[in-house]
C-alpha cells in the first residue's frame, strides 16, 4: 500500500507551522531562540502539542529534547529516529532546524493516519542545542540521546555567567535524569534528518531535494605571519620583511589547495588582522584564520599538511616567521550508504533525482552517529542563505521533502540496514 | 681658508643639545611636542638661546618659526636657509627634526667663530609644524616662510576643537603677521636641511651620510573589493565570490609593481579590513589601503595606472567588484642637482662618499620648494627606525654631518647655483 500524498497541502501546512514556530523569539523584531530559555520552553510546548495532534506520545528528556513516539509494535521494539533542532542563532532564519522537526511531525501524522503497522517504532525528536549559541556546548542535547553527553559541560557558562547545570534546573529539569536520556545501543535503527541545504548547490542544479553523503570534517587554524615594521616611505622594497604580502600568498595557497581537491573541499580565510595596521607602516604581523572542511578526513589532513609546507616555504622565501596552530578539529561523519540509497529511492518515487552532496555545516548527526547510522535529506534553500532572516525554502520543496520522508518510512522494512558507512568515498 | 673641525666635539655637542631639547615634552614619560603648545614654546625658547649663543640674531614669525640670522653682508643680502623642525609625533624619537636644527646652529656657530665673510647671509630655521600631529595642516610653518600659507587652514581644529587661529593667538602671535613670515622671492638662494634618514639604506651601505635626490611623491589609495558572503562550509569553491583571495592577489600586484620599478618606488598595503570578518563566513568585502611613493612622478603615475588595470583584471576573473579611490596625492620634489653636487663634495672632503637616495618621508622642503631650490643631507640612523623612542643617530655621524654643513657653507660662493632640478631622473 501507499499513503496518498497531497504535496501542496503538506507544503502549506509546513509553511504555516514554521511561521508559528518562527514567531517564538526572545525579541519581537527578529528570531533568536537560545537553548533552555523561556522561548525554548514555548517552542517545545508548541512542538509537543503538534506531536500529540499527530497522534504521537510526547515526552521530554533532561536536556529538553521533545520526543514524539509512535510505537505500533510496542515500546520495546527498535526505533527509527527522525529529528532536527528548535534552537536558533541570533537574528536567525525560520527554517534552519525548525523545518526538520516540522517535516518529521507531518510525515508521522500521515503515517499514523494511514494506520500503517511496522515491527519497529519511530520517534520524532526536537533537539535544543545544535547551534551552540548560548553555551560553548554544541550538540549537548543530541549527545545526551546518543549517550555521549560530557558531564563536564554542565559547568559551561553562558554570556551572563549562568552554567548549563543552572539552566537545566531553571528549565524545570533535573541533571540526574541526563543518563536516562540515552537511547539503548542496539535499540535504535537509524537517525534521519531533513534540513535546509544552507548552500547553493541544489538551487544551481534545479533540484528540490538532495541526499547527504557526509557531514564534513572541519579544521580551523590560526596563522600568524611575522615580519618587521618599517616606514612605508623609507624602507626599499628589497630590504622589507612585510608580513602582508606573505600572508596574501598563504591565503591564495589555501584557496589553491581547496580547489585542487576532489572531495568537495572548501577552505575560507574569514578573518585577517594587520598589525600595526597604519596606512604608512609596513605590516609587522598579520594573523588570519583558515576554516577547512572536507567530506574525507584523509583529504582534509593532506590539505593541512600541504598548507603547512606551503606556508613555511613562503615564509622562508620572504624571511618571515610563521606559526600555525589548529584550534578546532571535527572528524567527518559519513552518512550510512544504505540510508543514502533509501532516501534517494524515496525521492525518485516523487520524480526527482536527489543529487548527492556533502554537508559543509554541522548537524546533530555528528552526535547521533555515536548511537546509530545517520542519514540526511537536504532541501533546496533560496540563494544558499542561512543563519539570516532571508533564509527561505519554498512550501513546494518542503511538501516534497515531507512526502519523501513518508515514502522513506513506507519503504523502510526490517531486517536491518546493510551497506558500509563509506560516505567519505563519494 | 678652511675652518678647523673637531668632529668628535661637534658630535658630542650635538648629542648634548638633542638630549636637552628631547627632555622638553608634554609628558615626563615620553617625548610628545606638538605645534604651538607650551612645550613648543619652551623648545623654541631654548633654540633661540642657542642661536644667540652662536652669534645669530634671533626672531620669530607668526607661525612660531624661530630664525637665527647671520648677515655679514647686511640684512638685504640674499640668504641661504638651513633648517628643520622642532615639533614631534606622539611618543617620538629625539632626532627627527631636532637634529637638523641643532646641526644648523652648530655649523653657523663655527662659521661665525671663524669670522668668515660672505656676500650673502644665512638663516637657521626651526619650524614648528612638520609632523602635522596637532592640526591637519602639515607644513604650515614652512609654507608661511615660502609664502604659500593657506589662510583657510586657520580654521583647522585640533582634537580638542581648538582652531589653528586660536592656537596662534594663545601662543602669543598675531595671524595678521602671517604674510610678513614670507621671504621675498628672489631674496633666498636655497633651503638646505639635514635630517635622519628614517630608513635603513645608509646603515646597510655602511655610510654615515647620504644626499637626497628627491622627496618622493606619494599616492594613497583606498581599494574596496566586493564579493558575496556565504557559509564557509556549504558554498563550493567553484561557486564562491570570495573578496579575500581577490584582495590578496591585488596586494601582491602592488608589491610586484613596486619591485619592478627602477626609481626606488616603494608600495605598502598597511591596512586591510575584512567584512564580515567571521571565521566561518566567506568575506563579502575587503577594504585595503595602498601607499605608493616614488622619486619620479611619471613612474608613480604609471604604477597607479598599472595597478588599476591589474585590480580590474583580477576582479573580472573572480566576478568581484572593485572600487579604487585616491584620497591623497603629493607630487615629487626633486632636490636641486647643483645642491646635491655641492653637498656630496662637502661630504667627500670628509672622506665619505655620500650615496644618493630618495627620501620616502615628507619634509619641510616640500613647502620650501615654492620659494627656492631645495637640498637635503641624510644622516644614518640605527635600524632605519624613526617616530619611535628607539630612534638613534650616533654622535660621530652627527659630528660628520655638522662638519659637512660647515664645508658646504665654506665652499658656497655666489654667483648663483646652476643645474636643473632633475632629481627625478636619478
Amino acid at each position: 500500500m501507499s499513503v496518498a500524498l497531497d504535496i501542496a497541502a503538506l507544503g502549506a501546512r509546513a509553511q504555516a507551522m514554521i511561521e508559528e514556530l518562527g514567531a517564538i523569539s526572545a525579541s519581537p523584531d527578529h528570531l533568536t531562540r537560545f537553548f533552555l530559555t523561556p522561548e525554548h520552553r514555548r517552542a517545545a510546548d508548541l512542538v509537543g502539542r503538534w506531536m500529540r495532534e499527530a497522534g504521537l506520545e510526547v515526552s521530554e528528556d533532561a536536556l529538553g529534547t521533545v520526543r514524539g513516539h509512535w510505537h505500533p509494535a510496542g515500546p520495546d521494539a527498535p526505533r527509527l529516529l527522525i529529528g532536527s533542532h528548535i534552537d536558533t542563532v541570533a537574528d536567525a532564519g525560520k527554517y534552519d532546524g525548525a523545518m526538520g522537526v516540522v517535516l518529521g511531525i507531518l510525515a508521522l501524522q500521515e503515517i499514523v493516519r494511514a494506520g500503517l503497522s511496522r515491527p519497529y517504532g519511530i520517534d520524532v525528536l526536537a533537539f535544543g542545542d545544535e547551534e551552540g549559541t548560548r553555551f560553548p556546548t554544541t550538540l549537548s542535547s543530541s549527545a545526551a540521546c546518543a549517550g555521549v553527553f560530557q558531564t563536564a559541560s554542565l559547568n559551561a557558562t553562558d554570556a551572563q555567567g549562568v552554567t548549563l547545570r543552572e539552566a537545566i534546573l531553571a528549565y524545570g529539569n533535573a541533571t540526574d535524569d541526563i543518563p536516562k536520556a540515552a537511547y539503548a545501543t542496539g535499540g535504535v535503527i537509524a537517525y534521519v534528518e531533513a534540513h535546509i541545504e544552507q548552500g547553493p548547490v541544489l538551487e544551481a542544479e534545479g533540484e528540490p531535494l538532495g541526499v547527504v553523503t557526509a557531514i564534513a570534517g572541519a579544521s580551523r587554524l590560526s596563522v600568524t605571519v611575522t615580519g618587521e615594521a618599517g616606514h612605508a616611505g623609507t624602507v626599499p622594497m628589497r630590504m622589507r620583511r612585510d608580513a602582508l604580502p606573505g600572508a596574501a600568498e598563504m591565503a591564495l595557497a589555501v584557496e589553491r589547495i581547496a580547489k585542487a581537491d576532489r572531495h568537495g573541499m572548501v577552505a575560507t580565510v574569514g578573518r585577517m588582522h594587520i598589525d600595526p595596521g597604519s596606512i604608512n607602516v609596513i605590516p609587522a604581523r598579520v594573523t588570519f584564520t583558515v576554516d577547512l572542511r572536507s567530506g574525507s578526513d584523509m583529504s582534509r589532513r593532506e590539505a593541512l599538511e600541504r598548507f603547512e609546507r606551503e606556508a613555511h616555504r613562503i615564509a622562508d622565501q620572504r624571511h618571515l616567521g610563521v606559526v600555525i596552530s589548529a584550534f578546532h578539529e571535527v572528524t567527518t561523519v559519513p552518512c550510512y550508504r544504505d540510508l543514502q540509497l533509501r532516501l534517494r529511492n524515496a525521492v525518485a518515487d516523487l520524480g526527482h533525482r536527489a543529487p548527492l552532496l556533502p554537508s559543509g555545516a554541522g548537524h546533530d548527526g555528528q552526535a547521533m552517529v555515536n548511537l546509530c547510522p545517520v542519514g540526511m535529506l537536504f532541501v533546496r534553500c533560496k540563494g544558499g542563505i542561512s543563519h539570516n532572516p532571508a533564509e527561505y525554502a519554498s512550501p513546494e520543496d518542503m511538501g516534497l521533502a515531507a512526502a519523501a520522508l513518508i515514502r522513506f518510512i513506507e519503504r523502510f522494512q526490517l531486517p536491518q540496514l546493510d551497506g558500509a558507512t563509506d560516505g567519505a568515498q563519494n
